[in-house]
């Protein structure tokens, strides 16, 4: 996934650089991502990792996920996380299908948090997910609508 | 969501700008909003979310909610969590609605924290709820009861 | 339950002010402690709660009541939190009854916080429960006691 | 508990005084500890406690618990938390002996961690618990042994 | 565990020297690896830990687990946990091999990170994991892959 995320980079516009790190596991993350902010510069970071399939796995992302919001806080930059579950796909092909895409996705959206917020507005509300085909926006006429518990 | 909340202030009386951003995701929320506070001056935040249907969005949120209990430990600042969940709706145009009122009322109780704390003392107790009905206070006459466990 | 807290502490010995504050939801509670903390130079804060039946309310809780923690830690100041459940009652006039009970032994506690640290000790190990009949103290005599697992 | 965690340091050898404090429940701990450590100069903490049957009184276990590693972290200083659920027990005798047992054990722990710090190394991997007995250390010879994933 | 890691260390190329200590139990780690690098200097540690088969085990464990990523973010230095769960293995010889084999592989990804963190990049996407067989890079051709949600 650091691959592809790389690669989305590579076209856009704005003066950035990229700095790429690999750490152990998933709970090795969070510090790297602080670390990267606070010791290289970097205005924001992607942060990529795989889950397993077992409960023991779920628990480590969220732990790790607890911890990106703290590195956040601490130091008030943005780090999107790029979770990739085994149990999202159904086979190998789909999986890193879903790896890539999901990869460049969130690339692109680091890049519209520095260059283009404007952008991400324009989006709110319509859908968005990252990875498997937008839900798409809800567009319904409330004038007449009565709701149920009322 | 955003929509709602800037419209539902405009009429109010005080004098105050709103400031509005965007992020791709419910877990981008909390950095955003101690961004505003620390770097926009903003005195209040209504942070609005849509929560999807599976387990790992509802983890999701519940990360984000932490994280948004620290922002405003770190500021000394309210921030007004509105997320609403898929399943909280029957259909699309139950949805719109729910994201509408929801919206709308903590956009009210993020005004009154800041123009009219007092409103909110005289509410205490009366079962307000954001998005439903009320579901009102309790009045009883405990000057009979026994309790069953003495 | 606020003016259960404000009506048992006004008999009490000591010199002190009550300063009452109201916020919008159980998740509004913690920032609104520590601001009464240090900006109203509380030294010891009662939060109280009316938790509805929800899996998304009990959990709204958890999440206030982690937070309710964080302000203690970084004040060094006691919150007492008074949460009461929706599930713990089985009518309107019992869960009436809890509520003004159980704020009102939370109300004496904190006020032996202040001023008479040394009952607690006194009632320490004897099962005291907030709201529902006290469990009372284990009293047993181990001389000849063998475990089962030894 | 208290009782027991002093009784139990009283003949230990080495110069140290014994602070004991009374909060009135599971979650009040946390922050007694900072301040016995902050303001009272303690250079460990074994804070007991008491987990009713219930799940909330198990998830504010586990709320307090949280709250504990933090006052740890911000003091650098060692909490031993001694926990007892009442699920761990059949009856009150067997609880009493539990409660007895399991603050001796961790009042020894505290004690070894400001004066004999050596002696918890050499138990390391021996499958010490505190209160019921040992599950002793697992001693295999693994030269040839095959792994059956590999 | 500990004497594992210690064992895996002593050949690897770099001037460092190896400091260990040892905590009662696994919710003591946290603290411990602080002062380790707060107080001994220590530029990572590796936590190991054993977790018991009892639901509250695996409570303790993930208190513990949130407390070393806060170990990590207060000090910007890498914590290596090495949990093993008493769950994975099917008998003690098992287990036994399955805690050196994890301790082994963390002291050595610990010596990476400070020594060769360029390795670490080079295993990306590969599908490393610390005890049981490695799960392999997954590679496959997506020049002609339809996703099925598109």
């Amino acid at each position: 996934m650091g691959r592809a995320v790389v690669d989305e980079l590579k076209g856009r516009p704005g003066a950035f650089d990229v700095v790429r790190g690999t750490v152990p596991g998933i709970k090795d993350l969070p510090v790297a991502c602080k670390k990267l902010i606070e010791e290289e510069g970097c205005a924001v970071v992607v942060a990529c990792g795989y889950v397993g399939g077992a409960p023991i796995d779920q628990e480590c992302a969220n732990v790790a996920d607890h911890a990106l919001q703290q590195v956040q806080l601490m130091t008030n930059r943005h780090v999107l996380g790029v979770f990739v579950y085994e149990t999202e796909a159904r086979d190998e092909r789909e999986m890193a299908w879903l790896c890539d895409r999901r990869a460049r996705e969130h690339a692109v959206n680091a890049w519209r948090l520095l260059f283009k917020p404007q952008e991400l507005t324009a989006m709110a509300g319509t859908g968005q997910r990252q990875g498997y085909a937008d839900a798409g926006p809800i567009r319904v006429d409330l004038r007449e609508y009565r709701p149920r518990r009322e």
